[in-house]
């Protein structure tokens, strides 16, 4: 271990500013874990962050990145929950435990890696052990990184508050990262899975990862489509990750007392939709904010016992950071992994 | 018991075809009870099928009216729940017994007593024995009138699917039906209630019933006054009855974790609201289509078990019907019933 | 069709009685469906009841038998869910459709088929449309018979009642009927299964349908293995057909928050275990009565989307109905089926 | 502040050798806070600790007692959750926060004050801030001391996991505190209330704080008192605090899919019941270990909302804890505190 570490940061917001640099490895406080950073998985969120700030009291100079694996390099003062050489990932709700977040009405819980708190694109970073939990043994750091954002949000979404069960149908739309984890974890479940796309190429791709049924909504009405293979029965699942106006086609779209859980980082945009069906239906939609350890906990042990493998479209070397974020904003098939080490 | 009986009923759809005519009293078929009606509550649902049809169904001549108390006549072939002499309240959600309604994404579930079925302005109703729950022997036939849709709708969203527990805030907005209700069972259940409404002397009133903390929605805006009674924390459930913009009020004013019911027949119009807290919160929106035969029974036993008493702004003769709708165009404190016998 | 069928039955408790006889062909009444026989799964129950009748109101001559597939024959008046030349099955629970069954604390709901009503061991059974559910299109009607009892058991009561999640690991004993429905329900939720037996045969069986822990029970305290393979932290469910003193090493081996699922027809019999872990863990043991025509619809749902096939050890003709219980004593590895057609 | 403070403790096992001592007022380690005891209400359990240890791993001197109310007196480093001067609670769960404990099936949690860890009767104790809870404004220390233990069970058992509704009805055996808490916590969540006590004058009591119904066990079979005031119906919840064979009348006199919570310390014994109307009622037994944080937490604010005030039989001074315990071998009517400041 040398003194000095490198890292990604900017000086001030724009995507424009991020620079590798030099920084001192830091060093783990009472209750810290240092962490050799193997993998960062980046997110729709890290880009919005760079370009916006998203309304975040970032502190300069920031790291982006809020999703990681690696390996544990030390242990701070009373920290007992890993051991040097233990995998970790992180919980990207730093310190939400289980139950309910810490936070009011009037300010809502927003304490994430990678905004609130520094990000993970450094080949080290120090955090509470609290926010840590073990990787699955059955992935590598770059399968694992992914896990902490986009794969809890859906296990959040569709077994922690969904209780999904065999049988019910889950529809995903697109092919990005959330919609792929929602097929895979859907299908672990014995579900049938429906997903929407634009791209023909993209939705064979999805039957070969086993979704049941496609809809290229660049060809049909995606609503008309759901009830035209459900029987008019509708979807018990629907992963929301458009916002806007897209949310009445989901309402549209839901059976009898289904859920939609909407997911996303579109902060200050509004949803709408009509109000006879969500009455009449008597339809749940939830705001889903990624997740608690405990979530990320269970989510992990399932991981390992079905076997679920993360698709990651491509790996880029931490040199590669620009070029994987070029990737992030032509919608790739599935997650986009930098790897550190 | 004569051959012909009297009731209220339109030819056309409007307000002004609502007239007193005779009618044959029906005949109870098979697995049917005959009741005669003693009491009939009114809703602004009622109001909007007369004057719209609601794109209803609707078989003219037509009765409105969908609430009613009265006693069992007679019972058709078969028809064993109840015992002529004994005293009923309809369910609103015809046949809909417990758990999911019938119906499909496509078609939602509307079997509607005064809609798809026929209403109960009448001295006499013919309906299966399913539709009929036992009216509580503590109320009066006008006070029982008022359960089926205004009372269950909230025990629905608070108790049946919201889960009260004593110390949880709930807010109501207005005095009408459905805040009465909402204050008097989330009462019943040790919660504090916040009553919003545009009229200091009806703040009064809904503090003589028990509401806790009041805030006059004219004088100041009502999300800020929630923020400040609650020292910043929210309200966890919020009955919602206004629809349109107003979702994004309530999405606003509410607790982490907080539940919202939408309830009302705005069926046609747009819900909106922000997506940045409705995530960060981790908020439910459900849509509350009244309930189902069971939770009315469950509501029934807990009006006798706790007292609770509706509160009727004004009781109306069956000659008096129009002045009864007058009354409810202006908005009553609570419910306006017609004493039909 | 004649008038005129064949059906087994005994004239007074005892399974020496069981007979082949004739029978007129019933009658479909009001609301009834006639349905012709195609297969009739045996449960241990129906043993029970030949042999004591279990404290029911037979009525002699008395046909056995509670789980049947079959096809409509004739619908009688008003009859609609089904129309002849549909597949259906029963309902074992007669008239429990959602929810909460009928019956009081004092009286408990046992409205079941081969019981306190006739049972299915016949070539024609004429029942109350609403004692029957589509049979899945992906199985025979050997195998949908098996749904009934021992399929819907299992689910009501690791997916109904106990939201089985991915990661979560079941324990179930033996390789009976119940315990295989246990391994694959389980596995189609993706939960990992442990599967106790006496032989290792039976085990080495079970493991070919997908069992992740094999314990041989008489080789090792099952228990004490069960906290070696799970690393000390127990299991999430078992499915617990022992009952009896058997209750006590559950207890013992489930995990923090566990839930222990009480199944069988052991009437009369007791239940014990140790209350400290029963306390200190938390745990939740329920009772569980087969379960609802709701559940049950979603279990065949769920059926045909993970293409589920029930083991059956033999198939017998209708005449070897003594050769099928015979085998019933000697504990079949899944279920015995008669065929009727 | 001075350097001793006085406190109650034993050197080895026996009550006899409970003692009246000085020691060191404990310095609050980072993290801890060191609070002022103020009041100690006793428990059952408190009684077994020092007569049998429990086979808890005591550390002598050993300080028995777990309930405490107190005022913070100083800080340790890093502990910012509360401030000198805050009244304060202690949870018995120590570190349990929320959702599952901590512990595996093998070693279940029992991270107890009075126990594992040391007691409260004491003058001064030191425990890490995540221990405490804010004390409820509307109640005086002796009244807040009988949260912790006694009124989290009941909170626990009837609120969080039993969902509790109006017009349900609650069982409750005997006038003890569990007994209290619950005629108070089910009569403020609009519940039916049925008291059993071999005892007129306290079911008279009883009556006075509010229950509905009386049953005088030592005069009639209180399971056939509960089906003749239940009209054979059976109660919906019943707080199981006797154990062993008692189970089984909790059993028989439970409703269709009723909830058994048991609750106690009885460890080393059995409970046992019959397995028949266990199945088929659909019932739930769940095992009781006090509660979380948050349930606390949430229950505080329930106490000040509905203005619940504990009862208490008798307050001693720190003096007579002797005297304190042996009213508690006689069985009070509530709660025995001891006013320590």
């Amino acid at each position: 271990m040398t003194d000095l570490m490198r890292r990604w940061a900017i000086d001030a917001i724009g995507r424009n500013n991020l620079a590798l640099s030099q920084a001192p490895i830091p060093e783990p406080k009472p209750g810290e874990l240092l962490v050799r950073v193997a993998a960062v998985s980046l997110n729709y969120r890290d880009k919005l962050v760079l370009e916006s700030g998203m309304g975040l009291p970032l502190v300069f100079p920031f790291s982006p990145g809020s999703d990681m694996a690696g390996t544990v390099a030390a242990a701070g003062a009373g920290a007992t929950r890993f051991k040097p050489g233990e995998r970790v990932i992180t919980n990207f709700n730093a310190g939400w435990l289980e139950g309910k977040p810490a936070g009011t009405g009037r300010n809502p819980p927003y304490r994430s890696l990678g905004g609130t708190f520094p990000g993970v694109l450094a080949e080290y970073v120090a955090f509470p052990e609290d926010w840590f939990v073990a990787a699955p043994k059955s992935l590598d750091d770059a399968e694992a990184s992914t896990l902490p954002i986009t794969g809890l949000t859906v296990w959040t979404s569709l077994i922690e508050y969904g209780g999904l069960q065999a049988g019910q149908t889950v529809l995903v739309q697109g092919t990005g990262g959330v919609a792929l984890f929602g097929l895979q974890i859907a299908k672990a479940h014995g579900a049938k899975v429906i997903v929407t796309s634009g791209s023909d190429e993209k939705l064979a791709r999805a039957k070969a990862l086993g979704a049941d049924i496609l809809i290229n909504r660049s060809k049909e009405d995606w609503v008309e489509a759901v009830y035209r293979v459900t029987a008019d029965r509708g979807v018990d699942h629907i992963l929301e990750i458009v916002g806007g106006a897209n949310l009445g086609q989901a309402i549209r779209a839901v059976a009898i007392h289904g859920r939609i859980s909407v997911i996303g980082v579109l902060d200050g945009f509004e949803v709408s939709g009509p109000v006879g069906p969500l009455l009449m239906k008597g339809l749940t939609i939830q705001g889903i904010q990624v997740g608690h350890r405990r979530g990320l906990e269970d989510f992990t042990r399932a991981v390992e016992a079905i076997g679920l493998k993360p698709v990651i479209d491509k790996r880029y070397t931490f040199e590669q950071v620009p070029e994987a974020f070029d990737h992030l904003d032509r919608g790739p098939f599935g997650k986009i992994v930098v790897e550190v080490g």
